[in-house]
């Protein structure tokens, strides 16, 4: 769910980027009356994300435009398959065309890679594919949300809701327990306390300590199994860095909690959608 | 170049998205007074982008860092190689870590992305590789930038600054010659006219209604050397869409002036950067 | 044609720079319940801009207010002529009225001058009159498309848009060829290459090195035309600076493509308009 | 006195509005390194206004510039003097050079046109010339600041900052002595009650009913003088509307306390300021 | 009145800075269709503030909720009383609750005490209880509105709308004359000059410069009444600074124009509004 | 902490409020080179808040100014102490003295509320005083922060940054034990899940259903006994809705975990701070 009054900022900036200086091609060739309607429609099979922001865009742009969702926010379409339909002037279709499909297409994009990661999970597993916090400068708000609406979960969503102790935290306090203990004394009660570990040793000085959550870094496969079986019952295992879509069954297997994924947000391939337009446009439904 | 006035506003985006609930792990664990060293180190080779975005999220967050440009802007460097330095408050160092580098592996990876195309290119060819208008919403004056920086050429920026006359608008304005003339006679006399044709027999037309660029869409290979000895003195020729690092080469060696690709900006993976931190850093210069 | 969304941050700084503080006299005079139209009547003849600002300005300040266009964009209304209506709120209505004219006098003021500018042409002359980049700081926007509404042209919008090589380019660059060189192998091949020259051999040499557009600076009358001559079947042919209605007609019988003129944005007097109320409307269509 | 901290987001939007595209022209032409002194010259006898804000566009554009007031604010000075300098990177002057024109020129231009209606009133004369609230939208600081540097008076800020009934507020509050009875319970202690009024009857009226300043609307020459004579020891007499610079010394002999003047806003031609570049600048003082 | 186009953005600051990450507890709990009815409901006895911003927060943050105004603007409200209510969306109306009710529990917070000052007035008084400019940074319309609504006066609004001179300023300008010359022959002839006095002889001075209010600080309550007596028919008299309850009385009775009171901005307690949602309402009126 | 680039948008926004239309009295009554000293002293004993923000105010007016810092965040300052000084032009003092103001009144009143129910816990106790999300629209960020400096914790900083289930969540999802298992679910592995409870069953029924966190709504005292023996090992307890002073040692002594209190925020009188200006100014240190 995204609230439209913060997705509406992000919009306009995007569209003052690309039209400031008004649609040159557009405003020459098209006439001022014409009508049209424009279809988006997968270019393969994607997981569909962003239709609140379509609608968005184009209702920016011109509030006489009236947005259909065709296929739902989540679904699994095919090549082809029609996701959104925009009817109206056909001025303000094509000027805001590519403003919308920059925004879905990067959303689409996420939403079918986090949903990658979470098929590659083992039938009934329970451990989390999670988002991090690099994300798109501007468009964190998005990427989440395009992240759960792939079936994967977020990790904490800024520096100020949660705590995750990292290795130059550990110097700076002297020691994983006095970080621990810091954080917990000055962190919301709200709040888990996650420490980041680098060897078996450290780990057991983080439960001794507390801490609700381990990061475990640079682990090797059987480390990781040794890992769960001493945190169980204490705290919550997670895996980071170098994630690919094989580590993730293992990952599982072993018992781990959270795998959490860089990639989703940051090297997540645009979904390919595109925006076809007819001048005589029938409704879809 | 990037003009920083411009810059900032970004950036002050970026850094209020990840620290208006402050940082939570920092200001527990990290002493007020405590100060290091960053060093922001590529995982593998890259192109390297970003060092002003860099420099500004520091002094943004706090005027009193110092950051130190270690690989010049454009340089390929290896894994391993230290980037860009910034020294002071380790309080401020780690608040702006996660900001700094989300902005810089996007850049660097877009830079990367970019040489690897230009790379593609046969030897002394005068063939193009540009940008699209496909870019990350918000970020489309660092995101061109990056393409620059990676020694490909950009597109037109905005749908005001050039004339881009697609099927569409075609089809709205009556025909080729009716849409060309019509953006001649609208159109800032400053700006070219280019205009997407599907056939050889669209081309003609195009050309004998003085398109002054036509861009081939979906045409077959032996249709490109035919399209460019056609436009040949008369006309650019740029082809777009599904371009592949394989196809590069020969569509250089068939004559075509442009290869435009949106994947440079819309699917560039984000380039591996760290920052890593110590707490007694000396000058590397 | 003006983008609502783009054109709805202007009105808001204009409107608070005047109402942060409230209407001390309506809200003390002016009933709440109150109803009016308020009619905009030119105070002399001029050509009709801005009814799309005018109506946003109402709708920001109340979306309750009805606003009608009675007088097209772009038509010459005479004294007396009614323009557009506004109906409803009274307090409303007399709250935004000074905004709104603020507005649409600066509109109509500059489309009223390149009315004339282009009036100004002989019969059947295809010389353009454009603009410049002299625009009001914060307004481009609104006075590029106030040109256009008057029958003139707009020049490049930004910096970024097109290329203007200037004496002092040309002297960093060292010279007319270098200078060409240098844009044409930076600049987007959308875009043209114009040069601005002092001398009959300076045009020569900016010719041979392929400017597109060449802009005359200082150039007397019978150099005017041997540069028309030369430029002939080359490059477009430009003069700017210091331009009166008398000159214009001289420059485009000489053959000159492009007559580019500041005063229209920077010196255009506003046109007379008043915001006539009575409390009880009648519509007037 | 300009506050920077204000003045800032005005030029920031009139850089971004010029600039967001970069500058194709310099960056290709100027090397990186180039350093110049930029020198803003007067083309003819003008009231210099604007130094702080030349100084913030290029501040803003490039911290590193420096810049010099050789004329001091509100001089007036002669064609081919030197306004102020800017000194530095020779690309940022280039860049900021427009932007910084179009903000000054406006400024003087104002500046010049207040000081001839100042310099219309007879010697010793105490009328005040005031502008108005027909600004340009979002430079209303400015403007009003320009007057002032001309040596006229300001008229109230904005419609929260002083009272003034107009004919729609009286017939609306039901009559002159309603009016004027309302505004002063209903408006700050701080704040003058002003009225037009439209005949002698009803200046008699205001003048009654306490009003402080009295507006007159369309008085013939006779009753102006009339008004002046009642409304002695009791109100101020304030008249607008269609000032001349020839009828300003009439009005001052008539006694008139303030002549309020909508053109020093929104009809002052643009000064002619030019910025002459050269590669070797010494400092002039 | 409130301008909702200049009410709107300071929801929207208020908004993003509880709702940018989402609302993790309504998402997961509450299903999408829900719908419900919330109605703000008094804890006890206040003065009713804070109806249009109520509204604007719901409506920004979902266009289809219906908010109802069931007590009006102004009104006293007893424990239990309904003074809105907004029917639609179970998750909008939650996501929305604490933000509206931030802003309305100030704003009738403030109304309510500037009530109890204006009550403590005696019957039949004259005197004016006004604000100060001691109002929360970014809310200053807000709360003076909301103490207009609750029956008292607004002082100046800003530094820009009237002349308020102080013990500071008559030292930097030589004494009460000096400063009060000054004021008048520099401010704008709308505004009315006040200059805070500290002694009888200072009084004195102030009033045969032409002062036309005087603001007594730290007088004795007798030399209020002589000052009052010597003020009489020459300039208004406002007494600042320490205003309680209990003094105002004596203030009025002793003949002072204007009590004005920094604590109804700066110290008022949270109204006590709390906000009642069920699952299925039917309207009220 | 408070990140200044974070900082600088509120304090602009506050500065705009009051001096866009300048300062009519500075201006016109203060020399524009004086130069003073401005003092913020305490006028009764408080704890100190504010200095960066201070600081930021100054800064952000006029960056020649020069702000000490005498008495350290979060100390308890006498009457009379100075707290900060600022130095330099006495206007630029001037113009920012009330903004300035307006913050450290606002976030010292804060901070000393807090301490004083810090202070109210009895020796040794480990229960937390924390805020709420009861903070004034636009300044969270500084409120937050005011808390802490005063020694007591925040509670969650956003909807977005931990779960809490109220009544009202909880009919929704239908039951307790639904409304946790959902939340868990749902929200991110870093956050806790907080609960409203009313009675006993249904703490028991939330403490089964795996809350970690149970606040007690209305609890008798001998049922907060009672809910703190059950909770014991399994919840932490929180307190929350018309806690005093004299209720914080009786919940403690009971063993509740966290006692948040919404008055921290909306109901703190403002800090007694005032600026004394000096003409000469000798450093205090």
């Amino acid at each position: 769910m995204l609230v439209t009054a913060l997705v509406r900022p992000v919009v306009l900036r995007a569209l003052a980027e690309d039209l400031e200086g008004g649609d040159l091609t557009t405003e020459a060739t098209v006439p001022e009356g014409a009508r049209a309607v424009g279809r988006a429609i997968a270019g393969g099979p994607i997981v569909v994300c962003g239709g609140d922001v379509f609608r968005t865009v184009f209702h920016e742009l011109d509030p006489s435009l009236h947005v259909t969702v065709v296929t739902e926010e989540g679904a699994l379409a095919q090549r082809g398959q029609v996701l959104w339909e925009v009817r109206g002037s056909a001025r303000s279709i094509l000027m805001g065309e590519r403003t919308a499909l920059n925004f879905v297409q990067r959303m689409s994009g996420i939403a079918t890679l986090a949903r990658r990661f979470v098929g590659a999970l083992p039938q009934g597993s329970v451990t989390r594919i999670t988002d991090t916090r690099k994300t798109t400068p501007g468009l964190r708000m998005l990427e989440r949300y395009a992240v759960r609406t792939g079936g994967a979960h977020n990790h904490r969503d800024t520096l100020g809701s949660a705590v995750l102790i990292k290795d130059n935290h550990i110097v700076a306090a002297g020691g994983v327990r006095a970080a621990v203990t810091r954080a917990r004394a000055r962190a919301p009660h709200t709040t888990r306390i996650e420490i980041e570990v680098e060897t078996l040793p450290m780990l057991d000085e983080a439960l001794s300590a507390g801490a609700d959550i381990v990061m475990l870094d640079n682990f090797a496969p059987d480390e990781v199994a040794e890992a769960v079986k001493r945190a169980h019952g204490k705290a919550q295992v997670e895996v980071s860095g170098g994630i690919t879509l094989e580590r993730v069954a293992t990952l599982a297997r072993a018992g781990v909690d959270v795998v959490s994924v860089g990639a989703l947000t940051h090297s997540a391939p645009a979904a390919d959608i595109g925006l076809d337009l007819s001048n005589e446009g029938a409704p879809t439904t």
